[in-house]
């Protein structure tokens, strides 16, 4: 089933984007009365008839609006500093958006690998992973703040921080509670600072571990995205 | 720290092979005195001191042989069939090995996208992986089998086939008991056809869902994967 996302869809008639009527009319050869899924990327689903094949203003008839699968009652959040190589943050975003999450938030650190972040290119993956899992809301994806400002954001839920050291000795999975909105700060490729850490703590963040395996930040961030995920779907 | 893998590792002065002491002599121009790690693969770390920076058959004094912190007293076997592009099985693999897996299988069945892999070339990966993460024990890859002969396969312990149906209502992470053996076989991209489900039922795999969100075939079984390990690490 194809899905498509359109912001501004709601029941009845709505045209799609050039982009997107291209992509339906001209690389898919839809015809009219060929049926597809649409998301608003705000919660809802609906199924869509093509009613118009127009290559650059493509008309569909939305019906039956629903909440989708993924609608939940408590909010996942997951801070990392993009890696050196942008492919290992874009494999995370594609990840984390297929296992179910609700904000990406990214940090510049002391011991960042980049500084900046092609925001724009991260979306546009995250709505790539959302129709292709059929997801209805679409994850946040921030850009870039200094470390000092993230940690002081207010944040209305359990949050933690995920770094490797020996003193660490609580884990995610055992903290977590399920049900509950949660934060998890990812130690960049060259780990947090001490003063990084300090100040974490300092703003609330509890220190935990994902558990004695090395992880690079990338995996580290999708294990984290997992552990809430499952701890939420055990019965 | 630098991690080298060395099959033949025992206490003592040992010699690499021509790559390796390449690696250690001309890429990362190590100098005698200069200490690093060596794993065997096959559960030892120990540590190594460089005593002949030779190009071609660089020799290492190792002591201090130990148990990596990844043995485990369960096993964690994966059945996956070839994705068709190579690199999202080849991230898996990394993934894989880096959460802690310790056998992948490979599979061709009715809907496989491809039939023929190069586990050469996957086993790099998993070499690679397992060094990065300063893994002991090296995770074997089984070259791709037919999906009916890797059903009926001998295996000691929870056998599950997950894949996407209405019908399968119980879930892996609610089904699989802590410190067991376990093997989970993931459908492909094209999904396991009837009869394929049927007959792994009949050889004793028990259905089971990975929860509601759609996965693709990697994200599926790194998710497998981690399933089986959280379960393993939680108090």
């Amino acid at each position: 089933m194809n899905v498509f996302y359109l912001p501004t869809a709601q029941l009845g008639i709505i045209s799609f984007p050039e982009e997107e009527s291209k992509h339906i009319v001209k690389v898919l050869r839809m015809k009219e009365g060929d049926c597809f899924c649409v998301t608003d990327g705000n919660g809802s689903l609906f199924d869509a008839e093509l009613v118009d094949a127009h290559p650059k203003r493509a008309a569909a008839n939305l019906t039956n609006q629903r909440n989708g699968y993924d609608i939940r009652d408590f909010k996942l959040s997951i801070a990392i500093a993009p890696t050196k190589l942008n492919e290992r943050t874009e494999w995370f975003l594609e990840k984390a958006t297929e296992i179910g999450i609700d904000e990406v938030k990214l940090f510049a650190s002391y011991h960042s690998e980049r500084r900046v972040a092609n925001v724009e290119r991260f979306k546009k993956i995250v709505v790539a992973a959302m129709k292709q899992s059929v997801k209805s809301k679409m994850p946040v994806v921030e850009d870039i703040v200094p470390f000092e400002k993230l940690v002081k954001q207010d944040f209305d839920g359990q949050k933690f921080i995920a770094w490797i050291d020996d003193d660490v000795k609580e884990q995610l999975c055992d903290l977590y509670k399920k049900g509950e909105n949660v934060m998890v700060l990812i130690g960049p490729e060259g780990d947090f600072s001490k003063e990084e850490v300090q100040l974490a703590k300092d703003n609330g963040f509890v220190p935990v571990s994902l558990g004695e395996a090395r992880l690079r930040t990338e995996t580290a961030a999708v294990v984290a995205c997992h552990t809430v995920q499952l701890i939420n779907q055990m019965k």
